[in-house]
């Protein structure tokens, strides 16, 4: 147990290798299942033993045997003879996240783990991976806020130290927004009406790229994003958004058409049509950097869902007010 | 197999009792450790077999032997003597995600599923109870913009009848922000500078109530909400609230200030002030919201991840944006 637990200290930090439990059940190639059953008898008396591995003279895994195996099979026979040779095992300088892909599909209560030379170093419990990967898949929606090392216990002071800092990035982003809406201060200073609509504008098609960037996410996270798909990933984005940005577009156009005639604006309808362009555009805009954020931080080797909605916010408000104060200018008062 | 599936049939979905096996290896208790042996070897010809179980003569599960207890059990002891008893068994009728609760710590391969009255009606495989977790799991940030049920294979039609609605929905619930805006327009035409901030101020709120709500929803994801520790949690998030609006207030109205003064606005401290005071107010409304909001939704019985976002942006939104325009005018303008 303890030079388990030095061994372990040995291997990267989140991989594999500090996750080791110590093996019991090691056996050479030519011993029979008779001899085997007799050892068995003294080990499970002092560990919980779920299968036996058979390892060669150099330490390396040459195989596993089962209980239902060794009660099944004649005695004289040699496990080399009837164990599953050259078995699954992980590579004690995985990461956790990439082992736990690896195991998805087949929920062994306990794995072998080997290290870079093929050597039998450890076994790790399955339920160890799946509670780590629990943790992990439910940590993505905080990540995407910057509280993924965050749980219910965690001290107040702790809590704002994480959570501060992701809060005065996104400081930083919004005045970039509202500097966009400073180049067109004279254009609201005329059509104050635009004002009330911006926080519309910014909120839907935020929307849309939150909902292209979910199903992303959600793919790149249970691994259905094959390579070479990305493109028609990204480009069914960019219809649905002209699609969403259309219908969402013209409830808005009432909106503001209704809004903008009850003020007597003479500019009502070129108002309407400035909100259903910007809505399309910026909608369109929306749903491609949904998809692509996420794909290209994931390409660069960077957690996707971290920063993905820092950027895609940033994305969508300049783009949405700045279509839409832009089109007001040129539509309206030029 | 036949008879199994139609079985299975009689069970609601999303029950565990949609999703099992047939069961092979059903003993009698006074079978001894060798008979069992002796049929089980017929048995694993037919079928993959982990565990044996023991049914009494109505049916009902006793107990669970498994090989290892087969292989060093003297062959004269009855099953009843060697077995499990009163083993782990999950409910036919239980929904999906409570039996993923309840075999969270166990991580067996296979689990007994017995009927209301105890009888054995089947088994279901751990790896099938993992994988609908995993599913599920990370479906929560889609389910947050109200595209759980899309996958990226879902072709373009479907998506946008499955993402429209909610774009609709919350579009309705901006125009409510809207309206909130517009009752401030004498406000805004006098002030053009209040709309760049609006929308940092309803951005910055959005995210602190977003923090809180990733936060509270994650804990109800991993079953760390204790019962009576509510009040606690959203007390909490006011607080922090309250910190961070008030760090982040203030470097919004360092941005207000240097705005105005640059526009040579004699209002500059006050509309600084306005600001940071906005910025505090709507982030203790924003953390109180996001905890709030998915307790009281589970509270109600409702999925507390769906509809949060919807009710947490419209009251970012409405508090941030109404609280900044109303202490402008009152400040400014009076």
């Amino acid at each position: 147990q303890v030079s388990q637990w030095v061994r372990n200290q040995a291997y990267p930090q989140g991989s594999v290798g500090r996750f080791m439990d110590p093996v019991y059940a090691v056996f050479p190639p030519r011993l029979t299942v008779g001899e085997t059953i007799e050892r068995l008898r003294e080990l499970i008396k002092q560990a919980f033993i779920t299968y036996g591995f058979i390892v060669d003279e150099a330490g390396r895994l040459r195989g596993v045997i089962t209980m239902r195996d060794l009660l099944f099979a004649e005695h004289e026979r040699t496990l080399e003879a009837v164990m599953i040779a050259s078995p699954f095992s992980l590579d004690a300088r995985m990461p956790l996240a990439e082992a736990m892909k690896a195991v998805l599909s087949r929920h062994y209560p306990v794995y072998p783990v080997c290290d870079g030379d093929g050597r039998l170093v450890g076994l790790v419990r399955g339920q160890v991976l799946f509670e780590e990967q629990n943790f992990e898949i439910s940590a993505q929606p905080a990540s995407m806020v910057g509280v993924e090392e965050e749980r219910l216990t965690t001290p107040w002071q702790r809590c704002l130290k994480l959570r501060h800092p992701w809060l005065q990035f996104n400081l930083l982003t919004a005045f970039l927004a509202a500097a966009v809406v400073g180049v067109f201060q004279e254009t609201l200073n005329q059509l104050v009406i635009l004002a009330l609509f911006l926080p519309v504008l910014a909120g839907q098609s935020g929307n849309t790229g939150c909902q292209a960037l979910a199903v992303t996410l959600r793919g790149l996270t249970l691994g259905e994003v094959r390579p070479g798909r990305e493109r028609a990933l990204v480009a069914k984005e960019a219809w649905l958004g002209l699609l969403n940005g259309l219908l969402v577009g013209l409830v808005s156009a009432v909106g503001m058409y209704v809004t903008a005639a009850s003020q007597h604006n003479p500019a009502a309808p070129w108002l309407a049509l400035a909100i259903l362009l910007a809505m399309v555009g910026s909608c369109v805009v929306s749903g491609i950097s949904g998809a692509m954020i996420p794909l290209t931080l994931k390409r660069l080797g960077a957690d996707p869902a971290t920063a993905s909605s820092i950027f895609l916010t940033t994305a969508t408000d300049v783009a949405s007010m700045g279509l839409f104060l832009g089109l007001a200018t040129v539509l309206i008062l030029w």
